[in-house]
């Protein structure tokens, strides 16, 4: 189970109304490579992990991510709540206004509803990992055209943690990789 | 942030192997009334709450909800870890093992997947907190046809749980949307 | 089965062509919340009904919203048949033309297709009284939302009707539960 | 607008509870080629028709496949309504059940929802005249199947009844797509 | 089995960068009536036809479908890679590069994911060579749409081309159902 | 473009109807990790790999893919092509073919349509490339599953020929993402 802290893993600051912006960084909320993707593959993988320690880092990121997907949340947040109606018009953000208001909602940046098809899981560790750190590269490449887009240099920092956080989980998916096929290595000597 | 502690909100028991009821219990994991599916409903509606109270009503039971996942997760988990072939074929469920082994995934009792189109989040906290009240009648409702089909008196004991879980949170969403009535109400005194 | 009568039921008029207003107004004919999804959800609901009152208001309430799915799509296609494509360019609605030119089609405002998950059919009639009643919450939201997106007198003035008319069904449904929950405690007795 | 006539437009009679039977029936509900997809496809493409009499007819089938979608409804419940518990998990419809109990709901024979991306609608009344012609054989083609797949002769009578009325409406499609044709090379003349 | 040629089966040649046609034109490349949906239909429907011609005709447009999505994606991209992101920012193609880049995606122009439910694959040869015809009227329409859009010749050229063989296609799919009818009737005086 | 050549690329034997195992095997036609969308996402990603040998790698094993989906799809019909209809039902396969008679389409092995959120394609050749090997030990991980349900000792035949030629890929994969990485490096020495 988990406690909520009422702490964001890093702060978010933003210049200003700005939902042009807001309507791209929505997608790492609720798109194909976005953070809750990341934590629902995470959190649902680990079941079937062969090793303590493989499940453990499951658990670790996908616990981060939800951390991310809430600091994601932030951002897209506080970059609409005060924007007038005419700037979200002029956004193209008036069709998501007519179903949601200023409130949040998982969908990528065109508009797509979030589904599971985003997502796998296979039972197979070896495979499960490799398709973790295909996912940990995808969410930064999205990172990086994020932080091409921004006109925002609060918001940018704020991706560029984010960018960073997926880097260091791509080596650590990599290093259990590792560990996973030492294991069944050995395993197969016995 | 969240932060996980290794323990089970409730005791999760089986009586052994059970595909067949694995099968359609998986739909409280990914199906339309599921735990996700509550979950991910309060975690982003509660931005756009007018109340601290409001919001930290969401926070809370969408927490909670966090945890009735894992419950969940660990249930159909171990009605299918320990399951022959044979059997996974005799319960239906070869169809599931072809794309997912004895792993999760988000899919409903009939293998759709999760999708963000069974949840909303209209930015009004009154349209919003229906749609709760609504969700835990939802997932009561399945909790009780889940218990109908169940064969398994453990497994039951904990779909008990979870269905009784339901309730209060629709009793405190129900709290919680009088409070807002009153604010609202009050609101348009000055 | 239905008669088809040759008359709306409240007059639509618009101000002139004006695709920009029509691109969000359809999402009340194929979005989540719109008039398809409230005439689907009730007609189909009506069978489970414990009560010939309940019955009826379902096919009542079913039947009118058929009638303002009617209305809306009167309305965005008196919006757009004859907009010159330049405008339609520039109201952003090029990519709905090249796959519908001007006809009517069910998406929501950012053009995703709708889909039967947006609605729910439990078989327990509190539960899905407490679906409509969200349902008539989501669909008045909505319309307010319209309203203040629109620049088109004539077509507030049809959304108006039909957000008082959600209003109204909200207060229907809310009988309606009433009128089960006594008939379930009723039956109790006996 | 429709007026809603207490009756069907033919006798629905079923041999008894039959959930392995309704299983397949419900594709004619909600699935790819069925009569939600009839009705909405012909009403939504109404807007664009150039003739009076193409008008009318989409209205006039629109309208009946909503008759059908009733009476296809009534077929479904009345083979489930009164199918007990263990009947209903060994026709495979448990899935089902543990999220909608014995109510209708919109689903293809596999239980994927229905979605608009089923139908087209593309302002082009040739196209969409063709599109029509190819919906009406595809539901022929289901019914077809239905009546080989079908062990109760009550129901097999009334799928016959609705697979006739599909070869009806073809005809229809086909006799509207002449009179726009020569409506269409008349205009190239002037 | 497939051979790949390194040659398109026409030219491709575009004025210079142009996203806002880009994001038009890829709806056929992964929109409801598109290539990829053409070649997709016909190549699954041929193990069903019964007579050799017909099979040979499906397996021939399904594979020239495959050499129009290879066109279409070349245009698409050619539109694509040299535009400024200023540029493409203007053109709201920004949802799109955030998940993107400028790389190749199926969605349609309004950025939803490419279904299998677009198409339909049904056994009997006569309804699924409709299902073709009203494709290609389909494919047709779409094109028209898209040179109306396009304010590029080379492009147009090109848009000529594939509406061009659409028709060709139509004609060859109408002459293979007269085959099949003869032989349908053949069939029955035996 | 592609030239058909009417030759599997490796033979396809059944030792006799058998609709169960098809109803799993279908995955690999139109499910998540199926060769449809294997080679729609390798065709598609071509255009942005940054290196000549990369391209040819992709054209090659997408087009490779695209035998293989020919592959499956005639061991799936050649499983269902002579099973008789109480066969068919016994298998659960009587949904099926309620929609699609004996021909192919594009489902999962739970009957889930195929889409395009299955894939995914970056722009950045170094995410894209980890993507694909992850594809890859999806679909191996898949045919491994397929294999131990498959009874019929010809078929896992033909399964084991597909799973190698997975292997294969995912070396080459491996390869191409050396080569861009040394590019890239190399492009920064400049």
């Amino acid at each position: 189970m988990w406690i909520f802290e009422k702490k964001l893993e890093y702060p978010v600051r933003v210049g200003g109304p700005n939902p042009r912006l807001a309507k791209v960084i929505i997608t790492q909320y609720g798109g194909p490579d976005g953070e809750l993707a990341a934590s629902l593959r995470y959190l649902t993988q680990r079941y079937t992990m062969p090793l303590p320690q493989a499940k453990a880092v499951l658990t670790d990121i996908g616990t981060e991510e939800l951390a991310h997907m809430e600091i994601v949340a932030t951002l897209v947040y506080n970059l609409i709540k005060d924007a007038p109606l005419e700037e979200i018009k002029r956004a193209g953000l008036d069709g998501y206004y007519a179903d949601h208001d200023r409130a949040l909602y998982f969908v990528n940046a065109a508009g797509a509803p979030w589904t599971a098809t985003y997502i796998q899981s296979k039972g197979d560790p070896v495979t499960d990992l490799h398709e973790n750190m295909a996912a940990e590269q995808k969410a930064r490449s999205t990172y990086e055209y994020l932080i091409q887009l921004s006109d925002d240099p609060d918001v940018s920092d704020t991706l560029k943690f984010l960018r960073e956080r997926e880097i260091v989980h791509f080596q650590r998916f990599g290093e259990t990789l590792n560990l996973v096929h030492e294991y069944l290595d050995r395993k197969k000597y016995y």
